[in-house]
């Protein structure tokens, strides 16, 4: 609440995946409102919120339409930035291409016709060589990058994800700018208020 | 709280997959405790909780290990009781099998030497096509069976699920209880005690 009174925009991180009925309540709880008994009650409030795709697209479809029907928006999870990503995401598919192209393809299907799609997909910075085959499967889609910072991924090799159409890239970084004075010392606040400068100066030259 | 106190298992399912250090705050919300620099804070007390495979297997290790610290168990989403759960879930990968066979083997790998594993695994009962080979690759493995009710599954078609080992599976019905007096007729709570008695005779019949 605080964050969006400020002007900022609340992603809503919970990487949430259910069947239909279970979904709608997610999005109802996360970017929408319920009537009770007793009345309306407010959700989180998020502009946007992260899905994961295992449980197939009827699901996808259910958080895409609840969070449009309030001009809020999804990310779909696709490379994930830890470890043992590969080990589902990565699997080679009986008819070609990967686990992860194959999601890749679903979400820019839910992306619709505009040039710029309210149906965004998660891509870890932390393996920037899958960034530019993501970018041609999802042209119009929105990239959450995380993995900057903590995780090890790098803003200057994201690149990819800023090209060539309008659609572009939210660098995450939370750890690395939360702890920050751990490396940098000095003031906790301060020193989280200097990371976050620097991250964002050195993003600013890849757009 | 009540159902613990009445010495019912508790589940919570919230479908949780997320990365290391996150998948580690799940644990605690769900099945532990953490502590604060204002105290202890209980965590909801559930004896297991299901989790989604998508991120892999350091995180599916971080939250049997999580639950398995404090005496929990955990069920992993293999293949799910949705019209949509085909689409990811029985891809036909390169080196022969399906996605959720994949998972399955994952689910057997995490359950240790045991006869039976605090590792389970969610089969849906709307596919009963499935559990026969599932239960082959799982031996070990309880399986949590939704999709019984609303979703249209039926109890008579989950008996290869029950055998032969002593992992046995945990019948699930929400929807097709909570909401008897719409079929039944008559009070709610009454209705509601009926269908589940109804479910449970059925179920006996299996094993």
């Amino acid at each position: 609440m605080h964050a969006r009174a400020a002007g900022l925009i609340v992603l809503a991180d919970g990487k949430r995946g259910d069947i239909d009925v279970s979904a709608a309540s997610y999005c109802q709880s996360l970017v929408g409102s319920t009537t009770t008994p007793y009345g309306s009650v407010d959700g989180l409030g998020a502009d946007a919120f992260t899905v994961n795709p295992y449980l197939g697209i009827d699901t996808l479809d259910v958080f895409a339409d609840g969070a449009r029907a309030v001009g809020a928006g999804i990310f779909v999870l696709v490379r994930t930035s830890n470890p043992g990503a590969a080990d589902l995401q990565d699997l080679q598919l009986a008819d070609g291409g990967t686990l992860c192209e194959r999601v890749a393809s679903i979400v820019d299907r839910l992306a619709g016709d505009g040039e710029l799609s309210d149906v965004g997909a998660v891509v870890g910075a932390t393996e920037p060589a899958h960034l530019a085959r993501m970018r041609e499967l999802m042209p119009r889609s929105i990239f959450l990058l995380p993995g900057v910072g903590a995780q090890g991924g790098t803003v200057e090799q994201l690149a990819p994800a800023f090209a060539p159409g309008k659609a572009a890239g939210l660098v995450s970084a939370s750890r690395s700018i939360v702890f920050a004075s751990e490396e940098l010392g000095g003031d906790p606040a301060d020193a989280a208020h200097r990371a976050a400068e620097s991250l964002r100066e050195t993003a600013w030259g890849l757009s």
